[in-house]
């Protein structure tokens, strides 16, 4: 019995955290959350992500942000005073673009003004797919009429949705996100959208790839239990919940996905991990 | 062999006609189309309209309009030639006030401005249901956030959408319709939308509620081959597609729905019937 139960305090949450070798952060929500201006950290955030990096493991971002290019995302972030450098960070525009290149596909894009400049050396021209993105204020009738006029040409068409989140909170309430958009054109034209962003496991491996880890070797922190988690942990990763951004208290009683662990905010999770780790 | 080649006939199409005791008729597509101003009669229905009435057949009109009240709608079908009055056309709004009216709802409207006059009477305030029909340029990201704000603001949240429809032609091309944006909605929330209009058999009952006429004395004539034809076969109706509006091809090979006629247009389909009942 004795045996079982220190099997069971190595591999499950926190006694896993011996045996990792990276961390995977999501971004809104467990560092910062948004709002007017750049929004506002979140307490013992900024310290947390510090004292990860003045560890032994490896760290990367993971976020399904599409309002903004990585730079300016990245500088937002240095701004609230987190130390990340561009190279670190993952989001589904960049993703989408290796897809286009490697497919010798041509975008007409359905996006945020912001995310505009990172498509700036992809050939737009004759578009042969749409890329759908948290285009906002950009979703109007005109605009999804364009895209379903380009999808409904096509003689393939290939839709491409950078996420599939429902809707998030701004200071002025819920807004909209990316799936509901992706889910109308989906009807509109009577076909299934390619996912990229969490929880899609190729974008999950892209990161994994690039840390040059197994996924067992890695832990995902988010605050969405179905894109974070879920995502995480259908990839072979464990992955924890924080407290705080869009975790609600019916996240922990989930009929399908249960987190490796849940913790009130990243701060504790990392010093969870730190004292597992003996530091 | 004679005997069934005859009961073939009796219960077939044009067979069938002889049995009739009333036609239901679809409007865009069969009677007129749509673009700029009024439209345009197609070629052949105005008189056809008019072979129906003096027949001994009961005529209804039944249609997923949802632009302008049905006082406007039928306005303009006369400015276009045909003698229809307001009485005879089934459209989705008022079926959807005698819903609220028997389930003691109070709609949030994301409609056209057109059909807004046609909810005078109604009570919003304090809305407990959302009510999405072809709202076309009032489909904006504000509008659509608003009606979704208020459905997951509500302990049982209720979407009706006027029709399923996916998408039609204007003279400047092809416009969602408001099947794309219940769908939408149906994903934000998580939730089903309670369709009123064609092809839910509810809406076509109260056609024949008001005929007096049980279905297998009804036949339905539409282009629209999942909402006219299928939708009325499925009440147990015939149903009868015309070669004109959205009808393509295709349709002739549908995997699911066989259309129990298909004619060149509504005059083709009213000479048949009536040389049949020896007019």
């Amino acid at each position: 019995m004795r045996t079982s139960h220190f099997v069971m305090a190595d591999t499950g949450w926190p006694g896993c955290a011996k045996s990792l070798k990276g961390v995977i952060l999501d971004l809104c929500g467990v560092l910062y959350d948004s709002g007017e201006g750049d929004g506002v950290a979140i307490p013992g955030s900024i310290e947390a992500v510090k004292k990860l990096k003045e560890s032994d493991l490896q760290l990367r971002f993971c976020t399904n942000e599409t309002q903004a290019t990585r730079e300016k995302f990245v500088a937002k972030l240095r701004r609230l005073g987190f130390d990340i450098s561009v190279s670190e960070v993952f989001p589904p525009a960049p993703a989408a673009i290796a897809v286009l290149k490697e497919r010798g596909l041509r975008p007409h894009l359905l996006v945020h003004d912001g995310l505009l400049p990172e498509f700036d050396g992809v050939d737009k021209t004759n578009p042969n797919c749409v890329i759908v993105g948290d285009a906002a204020e950009n979703f109007s009738y005109q605009n999804l009429n364009e895209a379903f006029r380009v999808l409904i040409g096509l003689e393939k068409p290939v839709l491409f949705s950078l996420g599939q989140g429902r809707y998030y909170k701004e200071t002025d309430g819920l807004k909209l996100d990316v799936g509901v958009y992706m889910k109308a054109l989906e009807y509109a034209c009577d076909l299934k959208a390619e996912v990229i962003g969490k929880p899609s496991p190729t974008f999950f491996q892209s990161v994994l790839n690039d840390m040059g880890l197994q996924p067992h070797e890695v832990l995902m922190i988010g605050d969405d239990l179905l894109n974070d988690v879920g995502g995480a942990q259908h990839c072979g990763m464990k992955g924890v919940q924080v407290r705080t951004g869009k975790y609600r208290p019916i996240d922990e009683r989930h009929p399908t996905v249960t987190a490796d662990g849940t913790v009130d905010n990243l701060a504790q999770a990392v010093d969870m991990i730190l004292s597992q780790r003996g530091h």
